[in-house]
């Protein structure tokens, strides 16, 4: 009866936080470490509203990035379409403007784009960091492109496989890519990953994007492990739209899609080392140690043996501490060296197409 | 329709999550900061199971209680009451043997204990770190108190307000303070909050206790902000059961309780300062400042303004980010100074009956 | 083990129910009882969209609606404020037009509607089941109204107690009441009761209305007892939009805020008894019976005795059964009654502000 | 804003559903509709206590079927198996009689029963509706079962595929059947589905089965389509004890795991139409045509398409209602039949292992 009781007046508490979320002054943060010196920055840059074919007001995609704990967002309507032009006459980079006060007092780094929209092939891009959209609405996409170029923009080519009918890498890209004219590419739009694109990104040297190119208001309260959107992690000097620019152009992203992280090696390895932590053996038995594995990260990681030592499957849950026994493959127990290494693929951690990250984890025994 | 898609197969993640937290291998930990150079344990102290009037077997407290991330238990059933009796014969401290295994596998400390539980006045006592739960088995409950402190028990005061028609402080309770064999009292008892106890424990430099006192299994996966255990947060030198006896003698508690911190002036400002972080103003505007408020820990915080500047009200979400808007005090924007101070009382930290914790929140502007 | 694989594989399965919502094609429905011969519609009479001063394409507002199981609503923007007409020309009426097709496909019932937004007092009024939005602007609000009224449209006065200090019921509504150019008030505008506006609706025979008065879009996947939107239940003899608006003349509505009904007598009486039923007693030991109790509705059901038998507080939890045990007042068993009836008061039905509806509940004890 | 103090005021309401049902005196129930002129009830026989090597008192087994909704259990420890017999001295039956007068007062029909706990092959066994557990303790298991079968006891054999290298349908297993002394097989244990025995009850007229067989605390509190037990629905003519046995004898189960139900066709055929309401077209375009179709019980149904009308797939989410777009079939609108028919195959109802059950949707259309 008391134990009820207690579950009752605890549950009575639910409503402070949610309402403080729900007031839209709070947020949670998405956990990722900081890595190599850099900031993680989280970014969505693709995006629509009422000025082409999105159904919100512009300063909702900024309310929206500061409930899910972005960092950096950018508004990039359509050039060509309008569907909605009789009654919000077309005007390029208003969504931008409309949005900026918002973005100002949510404390959202706003950049000013819009997206290309042509025939697919080529297809769609996106331009980024421009300083005069309506400059892009021109007969020809690779003169747009070009305009795009000379305002310093960062350009990417979105959803590359959207119509499968489409897909692939044309003349056009390589005309783009060649000229240096086309910067990254959307290996994930949405829910949908492209395994071309992320293979692209490899041989080419192209900035691997990810992006909600959301359309309709978002019902999610709050990003999580288990619900949230698809965006590309930057890692940036500082907190700021030089330096976003600067490491998107170096290519420093990683892309976190759905319960997958997809990146180059060097990024998601440090990803995995901070934010992996392993403790000290707490219990000891023969030959066999029990540890504690802290995940700091909103990723579930999913580690699948690669040694000879550990359990065959582990799982790190997003957030949380693990426990793992494991054999140290000592046949005496006072034989048991100073530090055993386990070998796993981290299955979620996409190094290429259908490639884990191999990871080791170390344990002190003593 | 894209958007749609998203959401969908972003839902398809709930799985890996809550399916490893089902495995019972991990957990999600209670954030409250390490202060004063000590380690903040989680513990509670008060249970029972089927060796007295509980409904589960031992090991499902510990397995309950590391789902929840605790780091100390003690199983306390009642030496005086068995009404399973019939059916499991009355063996103290037998409760305690059968857990034992598990809590090593989890790593959870388990120290071992037991419930005094005679007619109230003068009520119930809990007896820990016991080397032998038989021989509390006496006639005269002084007696068995005074063989608990023998065994160098720490001996608390149960539930004091459990019958309102029955409490208060009985000459009882002074003969055990006197002689120094009672050492704290339960401030908390599951969804119960003694005021009278909490002022007792001010002026008697008693240990502030809270437990949960379960009976029946409990039915959460894991603790959060809105629904938790009443615990105890054990301030110790280390994660060990000496640490943790000795931090309880020496009255480094505070308990936690629905929304609320309860506990001395210094631990509870050791919280705040180490569970609040205030960021630099990223916006200004004339003289207003926009800055960002991270609380880490899994209270939320309830402030109320005392000072001049800030808002009336300001909630600072557990393990959010919290944006502050508020006028610097300047008159001319060039003359704001190089810091301001907002001052405010944490209503939901009490450091007395009623009485929340003053707190200043400084922000540097430069 | 296996009871935890079993919660695992269970788990696998939340994905296709919140996928089907999350698709847009698959509603729970609203759950209270048809009354009196009447169908109970559920409708949210007054919201916005870009075309005033809302934040969401027309269209959105549909989605919203059958999302959260509604039956009718009617967008309302302000004829006299178009915050964003610089990007969005004005243009009455517009937003209904562009939520035909939406309505029509996803089966909600779609008024024509408009809010005449003037200086409080008089403040605001929507009239709905308007031939021509654009013909209402003009420079007189009574002339705007007589027009409406013209147009056959039922009007009502929108959150009369918005500004505290201008609150109060003005000769200018004495005007429109006495000329019956107003039919209805809204005694609940999104989170806000208005007490006076219930007691004026009581006294001078109007219909009480609720409706959201939504800005922003809606972050919510369903309605639920515990999270729903404020929503006026409207008792029409058909699923029509005639229908809708014969009930609304004849004032045949009740209020649906929070955790309360708010209505007639006769309305929430008629709801009470089609949503609560009563089985046979299941379980008799001496002069004491056990009988379960179904509420079939989406509000809980807040009871408190007002008669001898039965427990002092009783609450019948929205879609759920409730055991009640009670005394049946026999001396004797063999003296029982062949039915007994428990006088209670419903708490949250208030037939009048601060005043609950007084019900029996009937148990044939054979 | 004044949406999201909306918001915030419905969250609050959050309290008293839970609270209720955390009070333990209130219970969603599972809905399935009654067919065939029988009650469905819901039936979870075979689950452990403390008094074999199960981990609670038993009481809490009926405190666990009552929150979720069940109508009957029974409690069948094992016989031969009592790894706490140290502390909980062996007492066949013992678990029963603990578990009689909470079952009276929650309304839960309980089963006196036990579970054979020998090698496998054969493996084990559960007897319900027996008089005398202790009797059962012989040495040969077929005895056993005889002896079982004297008190006319139901006998179902356990998990089948429990231990892969042993599985199989043995020689005891025939000499059982042909002497009719085992009357049903668990097609579904906890997690997992078997699906010879799926086959084995369709050849030999045996009575599905499916149980939690629950070793451990529950931790829900509330059944629901995406998280509940493994329970077999029981179409009995009253809900009483004799009429479970009744229907059990003659086979009259259907068994819901997970997403599916699985059962002899004229029982799943009853469920899917007793669950399924289809409207009449509440919207017309061309030969197009809009209906809503109501799915009124606990399980999501699967549909998919096996005629010429209707979409390739359809998902009817539990308790919702799901909107259906159809062509008519029609060349001409004014050639519309009055009636169209749908062929589906409700992929998760299996009316044998692998095979879905065909239903016809049928849509009036005037």
């Amino acid at each position: 009866m008391k134990a009820r009781q207690r579950i009752i007046l605890s549950i009575l508490l639910v409503n402070l936080l949610l309402a403080a979320f729900a007031m839209g002054q709070s947020r949670r943060e998405i956990n990722f470490p900081d890595i190599l010196g850099y900031k993680t920055l989280k970014c969505d840059l693709h995006m629509h509203t009422v000025f082409s074919d999105g159904s919100v007001w512009p300063p909702v995609r900024v309310d929206e990035a500061f409930r899910e704990g972005l960092d950096v967002i950018s508004i990039t309507d359509h050039i060509e379409y309008q569907p909605h032009k009789e009654d919000v006459p077309t005007n390029h980079g208003r969504s931008h403007e409309l949005a900026v006060s918002r973005a100002r007092e949510r404390n959202i780094l706003l950049i000013r784009g819009a997206e290309f929209t042509r025939e697919t092939p080529p297809g769609h891009f996106n331009a980024i960091f421009l300083n005069d959209v309506n400059s892009l609405a021109v007969e020809h996409l690779l003169e747009g492109i070009k305009i795009a170029n000379k305002q310093k923009a960062f350009v990417f080519w979105n959803h590359p496989g959207w119509k499968p009918e489409h897909k692939g890498w044309f003349d056009f890209h390589t005309t783009l890519y060649e000229n240096k004219l086309m910067h990254g590419i959307e290996v994930v739009n949405g829910g949908s990953y492209y395994p071309e694109a992320h293979q692209w990104c490899l041989e080419k040297n192209l900035t691997m994007m990810s992006n909600s190119d959301v359309h309709q208001p978002l019902t999610r309260l709050e990003t999580s492990p288990e619900n949230h959107r698809s965006i590309t992690l930057v890692f940036a000097r500082e907190r700021s739209i030089d330096a976003v620019k600067e490491a998107l152009v170096q290519g420093r992203t990683t892309v976190w899609f759905k319960d997958q992280l997809i990146g180059r090696k060097k990024y998601l390895d440090a990803i995995f080392k901070g934010a992996v932590e392993i403790g000290k053996p707490y219990n000891k038995y023969k030959d066999t140690i029990w540890v504690e594995i802290k995940n700091s990260s909103d990723v579930d990681i999913d580690l699948e043996k690669a040694g000879k030592l550990g359990p065959g499957k582990l799982t790190l849950p997003a957030n949380t501490t693990t426990l793992l026994k494991t054999g140290t493959g000592a046949e005496e127990e006072d034989e048991a060296p100073a530090q055993i290494e386990l070998s796993y693929n981290a299955r979620n951690f996409l190094i290429a197409p259908g490639k884990g990250l191999p990871v080791i984890l170390t344990i002190h025994l003593n």
